[in-house]
C-alpha cells in the first residue's frame, strides 16, 4: 500500500536520493556547517547586480553541482520541482526558463524544500518519471524586501525573529540505487494558532510541525525513537520547545531526537535573533549536513518536517492571523550501496 | 508505461473526474457560459469586506458546490491541490485552512488548473490518495491590485490585453468511475520570446502553448484530430492565431478544432480587451462547460492546454521578459458509465 492512514506516502524500495547540491552566502558560509557546502559566496550579491539575480545565481548553481556530482545534465531530467518564498515562485520560474527542464512549480513557503522532495519521489515511485530534481532556494535580502522593510530602513526586530537563509539546495531523485534511501513523506495540513506577529514565525509554525509529526508517527505506527533524529526547519530557538510541548501533551517525546536546521546553520555568537528560516534553511541543512551523516553511518535514519509560514503581507494589513503548515520526509542510509 | 517519452504522463483507466464546482462574478455570470455555473454573484465583493476575502469566497464555493454533487465531505479527501495568482498562492493557503485537508501548494500562473489536475491525477493514479480535490481561483480586482495599477488609477489599456476572470474551479479526482475519465497529462516547459509588455500576454504565452502540445502530440503519437477539441486557457484574440501559426510551422494543423477559453468566456459585445485571462478561466470554461459537452456525448475527447504568464512586477522593472509555462489534461467521455 503507498497511502498510510490519510495523508502519508510509504514508498517502495526504489526511490533514491541519489545527489544534492547546496549553495549558500557569507553568514551561512561562517557558520559551523559552512564546509559542508557546494558552493560559497563572499556578498549577498553572489557576483550579480542585483539580489534578485543573485538568488536565482544560489538555485542555479545548488542544481548544477548536484547533476555535476551525479553526472547528468538537464536533457536528462524529467521534471524540475522548485518553489521559493519571492512572489509568484519567480526564482524557481527564471531558473526553470534557463534549464529547459518540464517544471512543476510548488509553494508552501518555508516547507517548500520537503514538498518538492516528497512529491518528486512520489512521481518517481510511482513510474511518472525516471528522474527529478526539486530545489528551493530563499535570500535574505530579497526577502526582507518583500515581506518586511527596505533593509535601508534600519527597523529593529525583536528576538524572536528569525533570518532567512541565503541559500539553496536541490535534490536528485530517481529509481537508480544509491546510499540513501527516500521511504516516506507525510503531506501537512494547515495550521493556525491565530499569531499575527510576522517576527514570530517560530511560535505561529510549531503547531503545524507538531500536527504532521504526530500525524506521520500514528500512520506509520513507528515510536519517535524510531528516527535517530527528527529535525524541523525553522522553528528557532522560539518555536522548538513549542513543538516539543505540543508533542509532549499527546503523550509523544520527541525530546531526545529532535533538532531544528534554523538553529544548526548558525553559530551563537552570530547575530541571527532566534535562528535561521527561509526555504534554504531545511533544504541546505539537509542535502549539504544531514545526507553526508547517512552516507557516513553516522545516522541510518531521519525524519526532515519542513515548517512553513503561508505569510502574505496583503493578510496581515487586514488583520489575518498567519496559517502555517509543515511537510515531513524519511530518508534513510541504506549501508548496502556504497557511492 | 506511465511516462511516455520525458514529459507525458499516460494513466491506467482508474482516474476520474468526479464531479466538479464553479463560482464566478458578475460578468462571467452575463456571459455565454453564464447558466453552466454554479454559484453566481452579481458584484465583486461576493458579499464579503474586501476583494480578497471575496476571491476566498469564490474558492470555497466551486468545492462546497464540487463535493455536494458528490456527496462527500473534507474529510473524505486525502489531499487539496491548489493556487493561485496572489502572491504567496494566498487564496489557497487560507481555504486550506479552513478545510482542515492535507495541503500540496502549486503554482504555474494561470496555468496552475491544469497543473493542480495533472498532478491530482498521478497521484490517484499511483495509489497515492484515493481522492483528491484540485482547485484554482482568480479575481479581477485582486490581480488588477497586485499587478497592475490601483483600479482607482483609471489607467488606459490597449486591445492587447486581457480581462481577469472572476470565479473559482474546482475537480474531484478518484478511481470511482464516472462519466469522464482522465487520460493523459503533459508538463511544459518554460517558454520566454522576449515579450516584456505585460498588457500583452497572449504573445507571451503562445510559444508555451505551442511547445506542450506538439509535445503532447509526439508523445502520445496521436494527431491533433485525434481530440475534438483543442482547448488552450486563455491566449485570447491575440495569443490564439500565434499558437496556431506556430503549430503550423512545425506541420501541426489544430486550426479546425482549436479554442480558447479566454474567447468563451465573454460575449464579443462585453468590455474585456481581447479576452479572458486567469487562473479561473480555463478552470470554469472546463469544470463549467466542457465537462457537461462530455458527459452529455457533445464531446468524446478533449486536451485542455491552460497557458500561464509568470509575471512578476518586480522582474518587469529590472527589465526582464515574461516566462510563460503550459499544462496539458486529456479528459474523455467514458460513455458506458453514466452518472
Amino acid at each position: 500500500m503507498k497511502l498510510l492512514g490519510r495523508q502519508t506516502w510509504k514508498f517502495g524500495e526504489q526511490v533514491f536520493l541519489n545527489s544534492t547540491g547546496t549553495a549558500v552566502g557569507p553568514m551561512e558560509s561562517e557558520g559551523p556547517l559552512g564546509a559542508m557546502f557546494d558552493v560559497k559566496y563572499n556578498e549577498l550579491h553572489c557576483n550579480e547586480k542585483n539580489w534578485e539575480l543573485a538568488e536565482r545565481r544560489l538555485m542555479e548553481d545548488s542544481i548544477t553541482s548536484c547533476l555535476n556530482k551525479a553526472k547528468l545534465s538537464n536533457e536528462d531530467i524529467n521534471f524540475f520541482l522548485a518553489g521559493d518564498l519571492l512572489n509568484q515562485v519567480v526564482t524557481a520560474n527564471y531558473v526553470a526558463r534557463a534549464n529547459e527542464i518540464p517544471f512543476l512549480g510548488v509553494f508552501g513557503a518555508c516547507s517548500t524544500s520537503m514538498e518538492s522532495l516528497a512529491v518528486g519521489a512520489a512521481l518517481v515511485d510511482g513510474g511518472y518519471a525516471n528522474r527529478v530534481v526539486a530545489a528551493v532556494s530563499s535570500h535574505n535580502a530579497t526577502a526582507e524586501r518583500q515581506f518586511r522593510y527596505p533593509t535601508e530602513y534600519g527597523g529593529q526586530k525583536p528576538d524572536t525573529a528569525t533570518f532567512t537563509v541565503t541559500g539553496a539546495g536541490a535534490a536528485l531523485v530517481s529509481r537508480e540505487p544509491s546510499s540513501i534511501k527516500i521511504t516516506s513523506a507525510t503531506i501537512g495540513k494547515v495550521k493556525d494558532f491565530g499569531i499575527k506577529d510576522p517576527f514570530d514565525m517560530g511560535s505561529a509554525m510549531a503547531p503545524a510541525a507538531a500536527d504532521t509529526i504526530a500525524a506521520h508517527l500514528k500512520e506509520t505506527g513507528n515510536d519517535p525513537d524510531y528516527y535517530d533524529l527528527i529535525v524541523t526547519g525553522d522553528l528557532s530557538a522560539v518555536g522548538s520547545p513549542i513543538v516539543k510541548m505540543l508533542l509532549s501533551e499527546q503523550g509523544v517525546d520527541i525530546s531526545k531526537n529532535h533538532r531544528d536546521c534554523g538553529l544548526m546553520m548558525y553559530r551563537p555568537d552570530q547575530e541571527v535573533f532566534a535562528g535561521g528560516s527561509g526555504c534554504a534553511c531545511s533544504a541546505v541543512v539537509t542535502y549539504g549536513h544531514l545526507v553526508k551523516e547517512l552516507q557516513s553511518g553516522n545516522l541510518t535514519r531521519i525524519l526532515v518536517v519542513a515548517t512553513g509560514a503561508l505569510l502574505n503581507p496583503t493578510m496581515m494589513q487586514q488583520k489575518e492571523s498567519i496559517p502555517t503548515i509543515a511537510h515531513g520526509v524519511v530518508l534513510e542510509s541504506t549501508k548496502e550501496v556504497l557511492k
